[in-house]
């Protein structure tokens, strides 16, 4: 892989917190770290721009005895089938199932998927994260 | 399933205003978008708890050619299989990967986890989501 | 004040949690407590439109000494002087300062301003809050 | 003032996504725009300890025809006097007004106050931004 090198200047007391927060997360160097900073900011502006092509994952609880709401997930997800690449299930007790879907498509139109998602009857919760595989 | 009826008081004009983001939204109820908006609030309040009970997703996007991204994915991953409930994994394309992972456990020992994995070389972006099954 | 009063339907151990939460953060009622949250959904939303009009807060810690950071900053502040109400200097030690902007303007044009005060040399911080006076 | 110059590697293309990133938010240099990412990440680390020493504003948007609204936000504002630095307060029109507490102390007990002044009857909006003079 083809790396440019750029040179950066901090106040050593910075350098020193950053040193003691990188540590602390786990990573092995200072570039990685710093790398990780950049694209979370790339992704940031990205997710905002409604045409933003972005990749994610929203991520839901239910219980599945509330009146249909079995049927009107497995409605929902098959009319973005387009969108959504996979769902992952996992039986959380009697009652509840958290369900993670993986979906891919324009920042606005995959919000508007969460929103949905959240929305139906017997969805206690959802969360929508937005990424790039671009970066 | 037991309920308990609440009254609750509204301006007209922000009863308006909510009716139309819940319509929006794709609501079918007020009370349905009322309960969605108290979990998570509870949500977020177990969350900022250390010792607080979560359940939740980790999503990490890496390209699987750099290092030995993918051992120490899943050495890693190995070390922490009682809070790992599941994992998919997804091809992006030719180098890059979308992984989600299913946790279960304390807040911050979560929070600890999703650090490690998302500063590990490779790993380009690691998003942590946290709910829970008992609302 | 007119009000309308609305029945919504809860599970007692969501209401139970939900009256404990409330209790905490202390407030005297539950209609107090979901119009808080009703209104803080309604911010949310307006603020992702571009073109919603908002009012908010645009903190800022920079060091007064670094290059020509005090004349930047009133350069720019009095070019935007039509989205700035206000201005709210601390001196919080021999070098750094704290500034707090009250601004209101269009969601897409306040975050822009937020960008551009936060990238100035010497700015070493700057959140944005938006928020709105017409709920 | 006395810099440390870091080496850090980044591919060329994510170089070249970063470099058009901080020319749209007006950023004069990468270092600069590097060293406000630390910061942030330093920032949001503190911000989640209870015990962390942080400094920063909450916004309010109240209306002060409801109830005894002033007279609660002026109790209680006095009763946490040694947290707050200074208050500006913004008539917005004929009933709103927008206030801006500028706060100092551990994470944990601003949170607490943000949470109560927002509580109160009257406060229809409140939101916290946590900072650090320190870096």
């Amino acid at each position: 892989m083809v790396v440019e090198r750029v040179g950066v200047s901090f106040e050593p007391e910075l350098l020193e917190k950053f040193d003691s927060l990188i540590l602390h997360k786990g990573y092995a160097s200072r570039s990685e770290a710093l790398r990780d900073l950049v694209r979370k900011a790339l992704i940031e502006q990205k997710a905002q721009m409604p045409k933003g092509a972005v990749i994610g994952t929203i991520t839901i609880i239910y219980d599945h005895d509330v009146g249909s709401v079995t049927d009107q997930l497995l409605h929902l997800q098959h009319h973005h089938h387009s969108e959504i690449r996979s769902t992952t299930h996992i039986h959380l007790d009697e009652h509840n199932c958290l369900e993670v879907l993986v979906v891919k498509g324009q920042a606005g139109s995959i919000r508007e998927l969460a929103d949905r998602v959240t929305a139906i009857k017997g969805v206690k919760h959802g969360e929508l994260v937005l990424t790039r595989a671009d970066l």
